[in-house]
């Protein structure tokens, strides 16, 4: 190519408080320097949307410095070699990028670590299953939850992509499985298709009962990723000893202030105390040593069809601050994507 | 001796609302049955009195069955045997029980372990530092806290036997070591005899300030056995990867009701995500095989005086619940024992 890109991004407007808004993000437009030695240019086709990125757009301390305003948002994306000026990159090859919210990206070569092969599995699964939230399941289980067989786990935004994993996971564990999802296509998606044991839907009425009847040898493993009232419903459920994974806390990311009382610490520490319980924070990147391991095993997986995904596309760069907005509010139905490059 | 014993022992009479009472024990007499075959009759001369024993006061739920109304208050006793019937103890034999709030217990010789040597350490220290409360912080922090050289590690109820142990085991390991205690005499112990590096005092009213100056590097380790305003001072002090072993919540064992709003679990819940925390309930019997290697490491450090530790002597079985209600209170100074025989 070698003239001069012209790359749309999306920057962070204005810090959101609570729910983010359109108005958070704007459409820029920048022309791109051309890459220097040791550098290659991609073209971002495919971005990932994760909860994460909600707590990326606080000013603050968090995983990772904060965003600033007029920054690029960070995200994962699949991604095409244009230009390479790397001896290890062609133009053609394959890449799992941090590209960002936007179309270019340059990028130095040696920081790219994990080429993609289109012939084996799909692309995209780079994004989901088959990347950081496979692995965040992956790891997760095995170094904190470890659940045992005949054990019971409880996973929450059981049909997102680190939920159904973890539930998947677990069953070829050998564990009982109880996921919980918002609405009855994600529910019947548990149960008819995943094969968990227990599918429940948290916007029922009487959702903790039910939870309480799904769980008759209580609760050995909790994966969290959610907070809010799941969390209130599985507590007192727990087992002596048993293991809270903690990667995530999506119905609180939009908080503002705490909720109001009563203070529900002193009783979790309590039971803490008294059930003999681990709960522990996590990022995938904790554990990397496993990631081979995990590309190996879940690579069979995927290709033996032992676990199955759900992607849920969202087109168009443009539509990316939408596609965020709704994710936080549990809107997708599996791994959300940006089609970038139509 | 081969008659029947009167016993004197202090029961249950009623469930205490919040802070117990003097109504809520009672003492009892009885005729003890005599010891039949493989069983010892003991004579308790020293009654440890621990803040745990006020969670089986209450109803439900606790580390073992609660006690009911009438029953003998259960709690570790170093006894001596006077009439044996079991072939590996004789009369004058020194043990650790678990003899409860009495002058005699009859006890099956195969379930006493632990044969005392009164030559070498003090009997009474295998109530404290060299029993639960000693092996408490040895197993807390070689399973969970692992304090590395250079760590700083933060401790509340600082002079009590389990928070002492903590924090002077913590320097051995190469720890900064700041202790929290009630009051200056308390305080005084900690930084002069101790040698702690900052010992504060919580009752300060600019605690939570003083506690940020003391840890200018964060906090790694947490050796949580308060609760209350102390963890409350803690959390937003937590580094990244802190270790928070859950051993005791003495400052809320007396709560009849969760404290007043706002919610603080979803914040703590986020700064466990946030800063990868791991926050674990235990108890010291979760890890008995540590036990050995316990009374081995440190048998030398208390005969070396690497170790120190404080007793704090209540005269009288008839003044054990007097003991219990103030050290629920804090108003022990060092490791509370109940002197049963004058």
């Amino acid at each position: 190519m070698s003239q001069a890109v012209r790359n749309r991004r999306i920057v962070l407007a204005a810090r959101p408080r609570g729910e983010p808004v359109d108005g958070d993000f704007r459409l820029d437009d920048e022309v791109l320097p051309l890459p220097r030695k040791g550098q290659v240019l991609l073209r971002n086709h495919w971005l990932s949307l994760d909860p994460y990125m909600r707590g990326r757009m606080n000013a603050g301390r968090s995983y990772v410095r904060p965003l600033e305003i007029g920054d690029t948002l960070g995200g994962a994306t699949v991604a095409q070699v244009v230009e390479s000026m790397h001896p290890e990159w062609a133009p053609g090859d394959w890449v799992l990028a941090y590209g960002g919210w936007q179309d270019y990206v340059v990028a130095e070569g040696d920081t790219l670590t994990r080429r993609l092969d289109p012939t084996t599995l799909p692309l995209t699964t780079a994004l989901g299953v088959y990347g950081m939230p496979g692995f965040t399941a992956y790891a997760g289980l095995h170094e904190i939850g470890r659940p045992k067989p005949g054990e019971t786990l409880v996973v929450a935004a059981a049909s997102g992509p680190v939920g159904a994993t973890v539930g998947q996971i677990a069953k070829l564990r050998g564990a009982r499985v109880v996921g919980i999802a918002g609405g009855e296509r994600k529910v019947a998606h548990l149960r008819d298709e995943l094969g968990f044991d227990v599918a429940l839907d948290h916007r029922a009425p009487d959702f903790a009962a039910q939870l309480a009847a799904a769980v008759p040898d209580g609760i050995d493993v909790y994966f969290e990723n959610v907070g809010g009232k799941v969390f209130e419903a599985v507590l007192p459920l727990l087992n002596d000893f048993a293991r809270v994974p903690v990667c995530g806390l999506v119905a609180h990311y939009n908080d503002t202030a705490p909720p109001p009382g009563p203070d529900r610490l002193p009783q979790a520490m309590g039971l803490i105390l008294s059930r003999h319980l681990t709960v522990r924070g996590f990022i995938q990147s904790d554990f990397i040593g496993l990631y081979p391991e995990f590309l190996r095993e879940m690579g069979a997986w995927l290709r033996e069809d032992r676990i199955l995904y759900r992607e849920d596309v969202v087109d168009g760069l443009e539509h990316a601050p939408q596609g965020l907005i709704g994710l936080l509010r549990g809107d997708n139905f599996g791994k959300r994507l940006v089609r970038i490059v139509p």
